[in-house]
């Protein structure tokens, strides 16, 4: 057995004749050598509630404000930053994050690394609540990802230069506002369009009459009917959308299966996948699926799907919803290995209160910032 | 846009008010802003032959030795350590894996972080050579790990507490030898069983005469009849063997199947799950899977059938050839996850030349040495 001083010689020996300066870890396992008290983990969190730029429309609704909640899990003197994005229709608030976030005890925990464990015990404190637990997971991921010294994209092995463009989304609007919006969003290099109303032909013809840049779209589960479904994806396709977005409604696997097998374009599960156990299900039905943080519970639960849509031979996207750059540039850690992302949730905001990961001449940007690469601005 | 500049003050403060030394990292930024050349990844290898404690037979042969080939990957002064184990009947030998490394270029590669981008493009360089890849994943792994300052089951997120006892494998032989094996092997909690031939049920009752340890049987492919090993392993369970693997050939994956649905015990795919996309063909005719280092390409690979098995409900065994420390060590980092350990290989040679995780009464044991915690003890 060796004894921790034998661990700290045998590091120092293995690293050669390198400087390799003490990393955190050691100086608190010294901690521990002195029967210093080993320090907790500890979670805090509050409301706060993004405004956003335009009146943001889909099929099901519209609003100008997104309810979140921002989170931090400190541990000996460090900080890590998460955040839960609740868009009402979704089914979580501010009240529901805080009554989760409440029975969540951290402080039964002393080593931030072990977030197999962590993020288990997390879900297990109450079903559903999947924002809720993101806002864990991102802040614990952060926290992690600083003590190490290294960011996510890079303890996963990515390269920080495959970061895809994001799509930046166009509202549903009448034609000359779309037009102009298009014209305003002339740093992205692919557009979104959010579809299933009546006037989708006339908001493909607008964009169409300003760029040739390709689309996306996203039926949100808007269309009802399979033939006429895959009658307007054939007529998209035609006019440069690459994508699609959950055709039809969830509870219907057996038409957007349909739809995909017909289909010209990929065909991508967003309702319809939530979580890792909906990705074996979503084979053979969609091309792919769309992974979003606040969907998922978080970063560790995503990764997962990643690796798991891969391996099933899948498309993968990376959504979002309206978030801070905090979020956002958890997700960006993940986009060296997506297809298509959907990014844009910080940009669509008037009031961020973080710095992280950029969309940079409509290119997701990350940096070799600690963790998740956030930091408060404000 | 961010300078170097900028992302080194950015990073500390967002380290908030506690000491922590910059990573090598950060002095590799420093060494490019200063136009220093950037370090190129060196790989070197050689071959060595491992000598075996006792003869090993298996159903179908029986050897002293097991040749080896140890590889380094260097980088900045700081050497990471792999090996290719090669047991003869597995069709890889010292000389297949010299040609191959020789092909292997990781001088065009001047990020060791980027795990993702350097592994496919090793995988890509010939088809075949489980082994031989492997011995480069896992040089590249202990580098980066080392690189980083942390050992990988911590970077990625288990519980060091969490490791398996590991099975204990008592060789076929005599009754009275095999009564002395077992006496022999104390210390283990668990043992393992090849079984196949016509002495399996006099094997058993030897071992049963001295020990009520639970057993699991590795039948190698050794049963041609699927109604005579389905009533093997019911005769098995009666006498406390907890887990099968392999009982038909790999080509039969009906009869796997059969079996797997008759079986009081989990049924193990070991011939028949070697990489990634084994594990889906797995599914539905086999509990589990058998991840080997040898056989999946390295870690990257088994970390990624780790996740996928449990995705998909699958058992996970950790299994191993006869290898020094080295490759083991590297194993045991994904040991906290798994159901079953068979990581014997390194207690089964008489002439390890690594010092690493170990075995201590019965139990893998991991230390918190970075990379793969392996050094060099001869």
């Amino acid at each position: 057995m060796h004894s921790r001083r034998d661990f700290l010689r045998n590091t120092s020996l293995a690293m050669g004749g390198v400087l390799i300066a003490p990393s955190i870890d050691s100086k608190f396992l010294r901690s521990f050598g002195n029967n210093m008290p080993a320090s907790k983990l500890k979670l805090s969190f509050k409301p706060y509630t993004l405004d956003l730029k335009h009146v943001f429309t889909i099929a099901t609704s519209s609003r100008t404000t997104t309810p979140v909640m921002l989170t931090e899990v400190e541990f000996n003197g460090v900080t890590g930053y998460g955040e839960a994005s609740m868009p009402p229709y979704l089914g979580e608030s501010q009240e529901s994050a805080a009554a989760f976030l409440s029975k969540v005890n951290l402080e039964q925990f002393d080593n931030p690394f072990e977030l197999e464990k962590i993020l288990a015990y997390v879900d297990s404190v109450a079903p559903k609540n999947p924002a809720a637990k993101a806002s864990v997971d991102l802040a614990l991921h952060d926290l992690a990802g600083k003590l190490i010294g290294q960011p996510w994209y890079k303890i996963w092995g990515f390269e920080k230069e495959k970061t895809p463009n994001t799509t930046f989304t166009i509202g549903i609007d009448k034609p000359e506002v779309v037009r102009q919006k298009v014209k305003e969003a002339e740093e992205y290099k692919i557009l979104k369009i959010k579809l299933g109303r009546d006037t989708d032909r006339e908001m493909i013809e607008a964009i169409r009459s300003v760029t040739d840049k390709p689309l996306t779209g996203d039926a949100n589960q808007g269309w009802k009917d399979k033939q006429q479904a895959i009658d307007m994806i054939h007529w998209l396709h035609e006019r440069g959308v690459v994508m699609i977005e959950q055709p039809m409604p969830k509870e219907d696997p057996d038409s957007n299966g349909w739809i995909t097998e017909r289909s010209p374009v990929p065909i991508i599960a967003d309702e319809a996948c939530q979580r890792l156990e909906d990705v074996v299900k979503a084979k053979g039905y969609y091309s792919g699926i769309n992974i979003k943080l606040m969907k998922s519970t978080g970063m560790r639960e995503a990764h997962k799907m990643l690796i798991l849509a891969r391996a099933l031979n899948m498309k993968v996207m990376l959504g979002c919803m309206t978030e801070t750059s905090c979020a956002i540039s958890a997700a960006a850690q993940l986009s060296p290995m997506v297809d298509f992302a959907d990014l844009d949730g910080a940009l669509l905001i008037s009031n961020d209160i973080f710095d992280g990961a950029k969309v940079i001449d409509g290119k997701v940007t990350l940096y070799d910032k600690p963790g998740n690469g956030v930091s408060k601005i404000k």
